[in-house]
């Protein structure tokens, strides 16, 4: 075993990356690729084996606890947040820099676009015999909707740009819940897991209308990768350019939930801490006059 | 980054609110806000997209997962009741004044009327599309009891009656059990989560004869939310007034909890510690009155 | 408050049990009723829905988080055992005394009864409804099923004492590892909810045959409460006198578990540990020795 | 209760085993016996029921959460690998020694034979009462597919191999995030719940292909066991030799999870914290000079 140790310690050393940003943005990518790999490969299992390995919820629950493994895997480097609209409300207000946002957005997108890649190979026998030779966009046998999300019929433009904005704001208010050092309602280790169920609970109760992507990264990832694997320019044009809605929706939704987390909870907790810090300093500072006299 | 700080901390101080009571209302308002949003969100996805997109299993986890995260935003400033009923318990027991509750009770409505309104708007294209341009208290196509709980066709008034109760006392003991000082059962932070649990077992277990509301705020709220919205005053006429059940029965289930708790689990450990605490100071006094002599 | 706080108290005085083993069979009597009450309650769910509220997968939910919530509730006071075969293991390895196991055998089956009751009285419109004015045991529209097990049509009942036998020790066989002082794999505090995921996954595999009882008191409890509600004496001599083998089979299943898991795990956990006090106290004599030499 | 205690102390001592890699091998037996026991058994339960008693989703509850509790039971005395591919990846690692290696692997594969010869028995008139007194291995009414995994009929042979190197990979990126002494992201003794979770999802969204064995000891063992109970050689041949990709494709997978986390996320986590260490030697040691000089 010794040889093996000078080995794997080679490796280590070798292929270490010193560079934080780019570390933190790997590990986004790693983490937005597992939530998207076990995510779509659910909705894969549902839609080609015509429902009889997979309903509604197993898709709910898969991104569920998909987002629960992501986070785990990359939360300790990059805070895991897989999503650039999680990453957009924690620049707003000021926890994260603002140059970590586009690096963020590109290698979540980066990440997404792997893991549907995934997917796709590994269903690739069963998306040729779904689709009896074809990969179609929209209508009977079509198989884009396994990796991005089109609208029901039922849902017009306006309604489903509400849609996302709402799913998203639910998204973020309680992420920021479950985050702020203020309130910290959950043991600490246990943040992804609460998120998780978050992801869940939005499944469950918003993924009629479009099934809700309230991340546009998870949306525009996979919606490029099908583009290129062959379903064509179609996956953007489709029902009226929907592309645009899970990429632009979200970050509206981000800020009427960071608006409504602070305004209903934060800046009181907030500013209750910082009231008591605040007394604190003062006691001890006349303290020290005090002694100093 | 530092003109944003500036900006933010500016923001803090001016939307922070002192009042005690106030916040603790404000933070009801949104737990009870993100349980009905979640829980009626389910309700919606099962009816309007004909059982597609939902059972109704995944509205019992829904409910259950919704109180979850309702707690966790709200429970570090005002305990995270989003029940009058369990604010009704609190207060018989003394762990809460009675102020609280009229306060609370208003609040939770409130909540629960505007989470059942950013459903209404969630769903709007669906609902319309669903009901075929109607909004149909009872009977085919009916889309109001996604909102509010209707009793099933076998149940009479008196077993609804009993049905409610029963449920609510579940609830209650299974409550005062978690949150009991001298039992403390679950590790602190897990409460949320396991509430959580007892809701979703509730559900699967209590729900077929009207849909285990077992909160007067769940249920009011988006009935008023239904009557205002276009459903009209026939959301309180049907059934018989059904709408009084789910009002009314939950508080007599809260105090037959609390007497079962009480007698078979509570004062037993209870009285335990006091005793125990009882001797400690007797052999204080008695140690300090050798020290003295 | 203070008038309140006065009779609470003398209400709390009053009422408080102070022999120990009576607290003991009141919790273990509660927890089975909670047990029993929201487990029996998702099966009526489920027959007298006709399947719209509920799936075999919603059963199987419910009596593992009912064994949880059950758990919790009593697990500070008695250990919340609410099961006779677990008791009997308990005894068997002496970590209980054999005292304590007619008592909690008889109130851990007075809890099922009760349990059952409360599950009759909340469905007795749905009953009366389901059963078109009759209680039917076996057959159609038989209703005795929702409080005991009776076996599928294919099951002999050889293979069902094998059943029963099979279940109960891999139900003790996880709870051994579980509460093991030497082993103990799991966090304080999470023994009720790992137990109430063994009791789900028993569920899941192993219920087909015959409902998996492998619980004396859970299914004796409510075949008497049955046979005294109007089902008679038929629910016990139904299927060549079934309601013995949920009875006595789990007793076995208990002994092959403690064997299993103590000549697998716990003997050698055990021992070193033992070894590891010896040694210790060895060394410590030795160094008594060498200081008073 | 002292004659009691005298017996099970002798018993204790007499079965004690004090050979360390026997007592890991035994644990990594009944680990491997409880997880095949409990997700062959929720198999069996779906097949034989007809789908009355469980779907898709209670089979991948069943084998995540077996998972969850086969390694809470082996944990703590040998890892709770129970999987030659994961003991392969921590080899690899250089985190245990080669020589568990091939120990490990039989004793896996003698836990799965077994386990399913316990389901074997627990369902033996079911088996015979569905295959109408034959065991069939492919076709209608069909039995073999409840223990060992039989490829869909989309499949071909190589896109099996790679789904099974995908979900193996998938399977090995997770655990090591999650026992990553690095990074460690879950709560101690929450890693065998987060691994149930990984299970649980890999079987929502990689399971349609060829039922996810991931394992070659779950695939291998039971196979061996259904080829000796009556089934005959057919489970070998069948499906072009089949058998051969859940039990080489596995080892495959966990060098390219090995590899994948490594790169993406281990080596620059494990650096840090190398070189952490690295600074404060040296700190010292400058420390200590100066002391010196």
């Amino acid at each position: 075993m010794g040889k093996q140790k000078v080995i794997l310690e080679k490796l280590a050393r070798t292929f270490q990356i010193r560079h934080v940003l780019l570390r933190q943005a790997l590990a986004e990518c790693l983490g937005t690729l597992i939530l998207v790999m076990f995510g779509c490969g659910a909705v894969a299992q549902l839609v080609l084996s015509g429902g009889s390995h997979g309903t509604f919820l197993t898709v709910n629950f898969a991104f569920g606890f998909a987002a629960t493994l992501g986070i785990l895997v990359s939360g300790q480097v990059s805070g895991g947040h897989l999503n650039p609209a999680v990453t957009f409300a924690l620049c707003l207000l000021g926890r994260e820099p603002w140059t970590k946002f586009p690096v963020f957005f590109f290698f979540q997108t980066l990440g997404a676009f792997l893991g549907s890649a995934l997917i796709f190979g590994m269903y690739f026998d069963a998306l040729w015999d779904y689709g009896q030779g074809e990969l179609i966009v929209v209508g009977n046998n079509s198989t884009a909707g396994i990796f991005a999300t089109y609208p029901s019929k039922h849902l017009t433009l306006v309604n489903g740009f509400f849609d996302q904005i709402i799913g998203t704001a639910a998204l973020i208010v309680c992420i920021l819940a479950i985050v702020d050092p203020y309130n910290n309602p959950v043991p600490r280790g246990l943040e992804a897991f609460t998120v998780g169920l978050v992801v869940l609970v939005i499944g469950l109760s918003m993924g009629f209308n479009s099934g809700y992507a309230v991340n546009p990264a998870r949306d525009l990832g996979p919606r490029i990768f099908t583009a290129v694997a062959g379903w064509g320019a179609e996956v953007f044009i489709a029902r009226e350019y929907w592309f645009f809605v899970p990429v632009c929706a979200p970050f509206l939704g981000a800020v009427m939930g960071v608006v409504l987390y602070q305004l209903m909870v934060g800046y009181h907790v907030e500013g209750e801490a910082r009231e008591k810090h605040e007394e604190e300093k003062l006691r001890r500072s006349s303290v020290t006059t005090k002694v100093d006299a």
